[in-house]
């Protein structure tokens, strides 16, 4: 049995969805590891992770038009010192993952045909955010 | 340490959740582990996975209702050339799991007295989903 | 590869989030685990697990007013026999996590600077909630 870790970086230019599926797979392969369990988790409280369709452009869009609706529709917000949208990233986030475990049998990940990573970031400003990966199996 | 990994087909009706604990209850029984980590793992954007209360069958009801009620309340969407429950579809799995992890302990998982394994098919017609299981202990 | 289980009682008062982040580094320093993956398991349908800001406390209080107005926005519910905060528990559950898995390495579990880990509470009344805790690496 063996374990592997790494720390993807995700870039992010404002709110939407972001694939990092690729950065995933490559990690998985470089790991060694044929069969086990890969886990994503995002070290943030205003950025989250979700698996997503990856073909239409458009779903992503959707997405994110929908839960920036969402956040914003409820009652007023007592934190508001870091900015108008902090607070609706907190809501963002806990509407969605924080950490995704995903099997990784014969060196493929469990995906579906049309299933992406993608790191959801939900604040105005440029980020750097970190997705530690953890796998482990033999 | 010992790794097992199975796939459970779900059929489904239409929008709703499809309890399908036992399955996963005759994997982890058939893998010969007593000590772990289960993971179920959906393979599918428009289906997710739920753990919820599976005594009064009204609850269900009332889980697909709102998620039906919110999903559809939100702002107008791009993404409908796959039918216009496609993409509330997208939003209700971003809402919900798309992988859920179960510590298992002296053969039993951890589910509480409520808790049953649920796949939540979002989409109007009929569909096969995959749900992939996966065990890692000893 | 070794595995620890461990099981965290969480006292409720009411609505809200409780941290127990300390509690499960302590889980975590005790089982002489220093890679590996945590696993927090809720084992009840009316109160969940979040990962959130543990900085400014108003984060804590927007989130529980969210979530308490989101839950009683949609259509009516059926499922009324267990009082009137029962079915919008479950669905505050059902929009957050039963489960979250955490890489550990190097003795660190892998939760940013602002990170902590919760119990989300939706009962009105006092509740003793246990959460399992899980670790398994080397």
């Amino acid at each position: 049995m063996k374990q592997a870790f790494h720390t993807v970086t995700v870039s992010t230019r404002g709110p939407g969805l972001y694939e990092f599926t690729d950065a995933v797979a490559e990690f998985v392969r470089g790991s060694g590891i044929a069969d086990g369990l890969l886990t994503c988790f995002v070290r943030h409280t205003s950025a989250s992770l979700l698996i997503q369709e990856n073909a239409d452009p458009d779903v992503q869009k959707d997405l994110q038009d929908f839960f920036a609706w969402l956040a914003k529709s409820g009652p007023r917000f007592r934190h508001t010192a870091e900015g108008p949208d902090d607070m609706p990233s907190h809501i963002r986030s806990a509407l969605t993952q924080t950490s995704i475990g995903i099997p990784l049998q014969k060196s493929r990940l469990a995906l579906g045909t049309w299933q992406g990573i993608y790191l959801f970031e939900h604040r105005d400003a440029p980020h750097q955010r970190e997705v530690m990966l953890h796998v482990i199996g033999e």
